[in-house]
């Protein structure tokens, strides 16, 4: 059955070619299809189907002797394309290419929606430009039952495929929401009843110390400089992370991860 | 003062350039001086001292201009050289140089010493491949208050370039015992009386029902394969970090960090 989708292409002109070139050097297609590789990826994206769909699968010829049962998950809609070793070589963006790329389609998720929820715990990355500490951000909401990631704009994209790696898959499975600005999505969080918490180390009060069992949105700010001043002043609760005296910080994701821990543990690790 | 320390180089065969581009590449020299490159890094080097010694500073011309105030701190013993922007760019591992490096030597510590402490909590690095984890886990390790980092054999180095620079002078502040085998620092930790916990994600016991109180020794694994087996082994306490049904796992580095702030919390963030 997988083998009779399966069509070969050969030239490097070819423009699913040139689409999986192109996504995967920027994470998404024109569509907003994501590009990932490598089978870890491609394996994660297929077992969260059918809420996530795998358009298509782009498969080297070793890649196909050594992953090729994957393409027996690939839903009839999909399409599977090999092309040569050489051939795959000049599409991919990894060092070592594994053979084994796809097109994917997230879930299209409604915030509205899911603000009419219960014990909310949302995360909004406030201007991180590591695309690594963004996807182990991610990585640890879906860990930690986070209901949504609020990427706000001035933040490195979540499709980066650095980001996409480091999410070791929590991007097929963590609702997010790119773009919106703070003016917008925090009154609206306000309205839906959300408290708005923010890390800050001068804060006389330890996140332990909080009640974080209600709903929840927790500001991470950037690496270096934090969150923007017009951004924190909308907090409802600044908490600290007491750590030793005389140190500085945490790496941002650390921090971030650290908050949703957190909340978890006060709300029994209940998800 | 600072001025009178400074000397000129313009040769890029000069033996001090040598070891600078050396050592910025591999992260120490043949001695086991570390170097750092960047203000950031130099400063906190500098602000370290007595401990930590800082031998030379290596600054170009335009660094010169920006960053010649840290110059100053330089103690009797330092030598700064000056070298030409285009001289620093060829010694420079990073890819946008800010002109500044410098070789600095760390303290040497005395495990048996550190091991007659009380409440210790200690971090063991069992296979780490990540430098940005095990920097990012080291930055946790000073931020927790940690007695100690080991990094057993097959671990990436401490002293790796992007792992001291995800430290973000950390290095500077936690004692460090590279190499020593997971046979021989086990048995002196039971000696010691340091209870040796493991995350085990498939233990029945969550992290925040232990008592995390006492001196305690985390084993941080490696980042797909987890801990090896025979050392998981010799762990007296397993203890899962309880996450999402069907969700994978955290970060590394996050979830070592996890653990360094499970055990603060215990103790009343009292460093």
């Amino acid at each position: 059955m997988a083998r009779a989708r399966t069509r070969e292409i050969t030239s490097s002109s070819n423009s699913l070619v040139k689409v999986y070139r192109r996504a995967l050097a920027e994470g998404t297609t024109r569509d907003g299809w994501l590009a990932v590789e490598g089978p870890f990826l491609v394996e994660e994206a297929l077992a969260a189907a059918p809420a996530v769909r795998t358009h298509s699968i782009l498969i080297s010829e070793s890649g196909g002797a050594k992953f090729g049962q994957l393409l027996e998950q690939l839903s009839a809609e999909g399409e599977a394309v090999q092309v040569s070793d050489r051939l795959f070589e000049q599409v991919a963006q990894t060092q070592n290419p594994q053979g084994i790329a796809a097109l994917v389609e997230l879930p299209r998720y409604n915030l509205e929606s899911i603000l009419t929820g219960r014990n909310l715990l949302l995360l909004l990355a406030c201007g991180l430009q590591d695309p690594g500490n963004l996807g182990t951000l991610l990585r640890s909401a879906a860990a930690f039952g986070a209901s949504a990631l609020c990427v706000l704009p001035e933040t490195v994209s979540p499709f980066n495929p650095k980001a996409v790696r480091s999410s070791a898959g929590a991007i097929f499975h963590v609702p997010i929401f790119e773009g919106l600005p703070a003016r917008e999505v925090l009154p609206r969080l306000r309205a839906a009843r959300v408290c708005i918490v923010a890390g800050d180390r001068s804060s006389p009060t330890p996140l332990d110390q909080a009640d974080l069992r209600g709903s929840l949105a927790i500001l991470v700010g950037r690496e270096a400089s934090g969150l923007p001043p017009e951004i924190a002043r909308e907090a409802s609760l600044l908490l600290s992370i007491p750590i030793r005296p005389g140190m500085d910080s945490v790496n941002a994701a650390t921090a971030g991860s650290i908050f949703l821990y957190e909340a978890a543990r006060q709300r029994g690790f209940k998800y």
